[in-house]
């Protein structure tokens, strides 16, 4: 397939690079920044623009990875060309596409990328939406040749989703950084948790979180639980992180969900 | 060395099968169930027993890997044979050994445990502490055949160690879970972010979590929060959370430490 790329930030990097090694063409790749533009279009043997005066009509797909608050001015000015156009965004909706032209769609993928990491774009989840059931179909295809993970997933629930990413990284990553806070003022390095909170994720691939919830909080074990809470007396908003962290396990382990 | 293990749990099952991989003998191995103490006996090539007066003084060290509460009880039965003991737990003062005998130590394993799951022990964070200089320079020198991560953690330090993998793997495991309840509800799965999981928990093994911290607290993108609220509006628990966490983002964010 013909696709040309649209921004050059860490989604368009992995991604063109993905569209490429699969066979795909990159036709062109736009950035407002040309240095920005030629680098990843030197990569994926595409031609690289910074105007959107330049782009080549004769491609298959655009694919917008720019910021949220940009898509739709980007978006307008590739709607004359009458062509595909998706975007990679996680909190926009599909309707900001669909006010500009019928030919629209979304192709998410959740994961955290960084510039430095290789990812294997195989195990990425592709999030789809479609206009319609033919885009989807087009969609779906393209993403298979990139990716063993396809999901169709609507706006309302892309929005969910998004939020579920906070709890299950944003939230888990800052209470890897209390971890190390608590062991710095200890004299201890941050190394002697990183074997345990690579296992604690790798446990939850093959189980269900729920299932292998281990600790003070789902033992109801007391005389721990106040212990640590003395530890942290100097620490009111560590406290309460682990009081309401610590109820919700217990309410858990009753069989309630964490709301009730 | 010539190893008996006292107790037959994950811990104890891991341990032994350590020890016995890197060429120590396995004495025995006492647990009150005779059929624990003999299967476990039967993978290390050891006698199993179900009473300590069976034991066979012959053996350079007990381990012991009971619960927390039996310790002492334990302790004081093996102490008539004058030969070092140490136990295996985090939560346990190093005292609770010293008040029944002097030969003393702690080598704590911090990692998560399951008996479904393979894990390689030369990752395993090993914690050592002696009564005295020689008994962990004794120690230390064990611990290197079995593990490359060893540290020396005083009784203090481990409490808190103890307290900081509560913050970093029970309480993300939680996270976890709530992530895939708000999934569930919308007719996702959960596989939709098992990759995004290890990623987060990859990237802090080269990493430190503050520098690679992501989401909207730390833009400080104020619209996505405002919206992440309304979607959590009928359920408070974790609106709550969601606002604690974010503020601790957003102080970390601000080169404050968490509990300021």
């Amino acid at each position: 397939m013909n696709i040309t790329i649209i921004g050059s930030g860490n989604v368009a990097t992995h991604m063109a690079a993905a569209f490429k090694n699969a066979g795909h063409r990159i036709v062109q790749v736009y950035s407002r920044n040309v240095q920005h533009a030629a680098l990843l279009a030197y990569h994926v043997g595409a031609e690289a623009i910074d105007n959107l005066d330049q782009v080549n009509p004769d491609t298959g797909l655009f694919v917008v990875s720019v910021k949220d608050d940009a898509i739709a001015a980007v978006v307008k000015a590739l709607a004359i060309h009458e062509k595909l156009i998706v975007h990679t965004s996680g909190a926009t909706d599909l309707n900001t596409l669909l006010n500009l032209t019928p030919n629209a769609g979304v192709f998410y993928p959740l994961q955290t990328f960084s510039k430095i990491r290789e990812v294997n774009f195989r195990s990425v989840p592709l999030c789809l939406e479609g206009a319609n059931d033919n885009i989807l179909a087009q969609l779906k295809q393209l993403a298979f040749t990139i990716s063993n993970n396809v999901y169709a997933v609507d706006s309302a629930q892309r929005k969910i989703l998004h939020l579920a990413a906070v709890f299950a990284c944003n939230f888990p990553n800052y209470l890897y950084s209390v971890a190390q806070d608590l062991l710095a003022q200890n004299q201890m390095e941050f190394d002697l948790l990183r074997p345990l909170i690579l296992e604690t994720a790798q446990k939850v691939l093959e189980q269900e979180p729920r299932n292998v919830q281990t600790g003070p909080a789902v033992r109801n074990d007391e005389g721990t639980m106040v212990a640590h809470m003395q530890l942290l007396s100097d620490m009111p908003m560590l406290q309460e992180v682990y009081t309401l962290l610590s109820q919700g396990i217990i309410k858990n382990n009753k069989g309630l969900t964490a709301h009730e």
